[in-house]
């Protein structure tokens, strides 16, 4: 599935594929029994996992994510020295800065709503549109971004290499390189505390372990997320996040929500079928990060539920509906990551300087 | 001496007869005995608190500290949702933000360099012209001012109060008040939550105990920074932030040094003696907070006390008593706070949107 674009009536048909293995007795309906739900539940989707070790199938280390941490909230990445990595990516606010678009160098503001940085690791491939396969190569994007850093390479590197304490913690980090301190082991290092940036422990993985921890709503939106199709693209352990699909398949939303000079995915492969796909957006913590959409133009996240049945599955969902499915998506948000402030190394004079 | 311009004069006369007092046999030279330099150093200084219990005579309670470290936080506090206090007085880069003067609403910048944060409690008054008596009226000013965050008491009380989590804060945090979210219990909270940001147990404050934790070079500059006069404005536990007075007593520094369109502390008094007055910069941790002076155009440490040797003392200093006297600065560096990151509460439909 990784990196190829999928009709919804393909992904619809594996949903239901999925579901008929697990319940073959009887459909899960509004009403259906708990415990038949939970096996439902746990045949298309995963808990968020309290801790990941290996990246790429190798083990992180404790001295790349410490170093991780500080490049993470170091605002000499970027040219101004004002703008970090949590600048948008907000880890006291659900990952993400919680704006329509983000706003960076220059007070320029970016093409398309900030990703949760939160449970990022289990996505298929990072941005909207996928263009990154992974959260280290996801890192040199926005560094370099003159809409966001606007930094270079060359630049990062010389601002770390002469901070005696980026040197040392680089050396750390990366033992054994002849040159730790590069512009790919400062990904590397991010996308390393990025993995600790999980929220294992939602009410709803708590449910998948077996506990009454949905009420009746709850359990009725659940149901409906499966039953309604949600879950044909928004499943596995990131609830989304793991395919693309077109926006409005059925019915494409209006042109404040999808604009039409945003083609998504068909910028990065240039196929005619993958104009206006996108990743499925995980809903993970979502009741944390309105806006929503790419275009971060839809503030109510029981519009976002409504627009997604209209566009994606062609269901009017009525009020209860909507409300129902609204509430099962809060019990999405898990422990939030406990992240404790570094304390960054001094310039010396030859930092380069703020431009 | 509060709120008061001293000329420099006034201020080298008070300096001496203290050290006369704490020395009366000799007068501490370079090459003083350690011992007679630290009772020099206690009567003109004193160690930086390692926790501050009570503000204009009111017991701080923790839950004010915690609120406050959320609204240090808070990015909603501003208009466009994106800048915090701590964008500007960060507290993993020393308590400021290291650039000239900061970057605020629409990428404005401000007209002076950002002061730290850090044991901004100890000063006498806030601001580089003391125009705010303490941290609770600074906190009202740049939430406000156009170039930084650009808000409004009223957006700012409307926020808050449309996001239950804080309307818990704050009832915690001012038990019995009828309506405790309001823009003057904001500033107490970040009040409450500053008075925790002290960095005591730098390599100076040791020495003032009695360790023997600087070497001959930082004596040297200790007793330089006495002896050449330096210690008459800079003083008190936050080697500064006491008084007032002139930049450029007895030399004027150049216009990119000392602008001539900011008058300092004559825009507060109008009086005219109080031109180009400015509190004395705090010196805790200014190895940390490079650039320079209100107007953040010298990067070089070694250079800013050069200039300040000529501008306010008359004494051009040899390259080897500039560069003591900077190590010893370097002993001003203590224990940087440690802050973990908060876990805001979620906005919900009636919270203002970003602008």
């Amino acid at each position: 599935m990784r990196h190829r674009s999928h009709a919804l009536a393909a992904a619809l048909a594996l949903s239901c594929a999925t579901l008929q293995a697990a319940t073959p007795a009887k459909p899960a309906t509004p009403e259906a029994d708990a415990t038949v739900l939970r096996e439902t539940a746990n045949a298309l989707f995963a808990p968020v996992p309290a801790t990941i070790e290996t990246v790429r199938g190798q083990a992180i280390t404790a001295a790349q994510v410490e170093l991780g941490k500080s490049l993470w909230f170091e605002p000499r990445l970027s040219r101004s020295h004002v703008i970090s990595c949590n600048t948008c990516h907000n880890v006291a606010t659900g990952g993400a800065d919680n704006v329509p678009t983000s706003i960076g160098h220059g007070w320029q503001k970016g093409p398309r709503n900030s990703p949760t940085v939160l449970n990022a690791v289990l996505n298929v491939a990072q941005f909207w549109d996928g263009r990154a396969a992974d959260l280290k190569e996801q890192a040199k994007g926005p560094v370099q971004a003159s809409v966001e850093m606007n930094n270079t390479p060359a630049r990062v590197e010389a601002t770390l290499r002469s901070i005696p304490g980026y040197v040392d913690a680089f050396t750390r980090a990366f033992p054994g390189e002849r040159e730790p301190v590069n512009f790919e082991n400062m990904a590397r290092a991010l996308e390393a505390f990025e993995t600790t940036l999980v929220t294992p422990d939602s009410r709803f993985d708590r449910f998948l372990a077996g506990a009454d921890s949905l009420d009746a709503t709850e359990l009725r939106g659940l149901s409906l997320f499966v039953d309604k199709g949600c879950s044909a693209c928004h499943s596995g352990a990131n609830i989304g996040g793991q395919a693309y699909y077109p926006f409005g398949v059925v019915e494409r939303p209006g042109a404040q929500v999808l604009p039409a000079g945003d083609k998504g995915r068909f910028a990065v492969t240039q196929t005619a079928s993958d104009e206006y796909v996108f990743r499925a957006a995980p809903l993970r913590n979502v009741a944390l990060t309105a806006p929503y959409f790419h275009s971060g133009q839809v503030w109510d996240l029981r519009q976002a539920v409504a627009i997604m049945g209209s566009s994606q599955l062609g269901h009017e969902l009525d009020a209860s509906e909507v409300e129902a499915i609204t509430r099962f998506l809060g019990t999405l948000s898990g422990r939030q990551p406990q992240v404790a402030n570094p304390v960054l190394p001094a310039s010396t004079s030859s930092t380069p300087r703020p431009e």
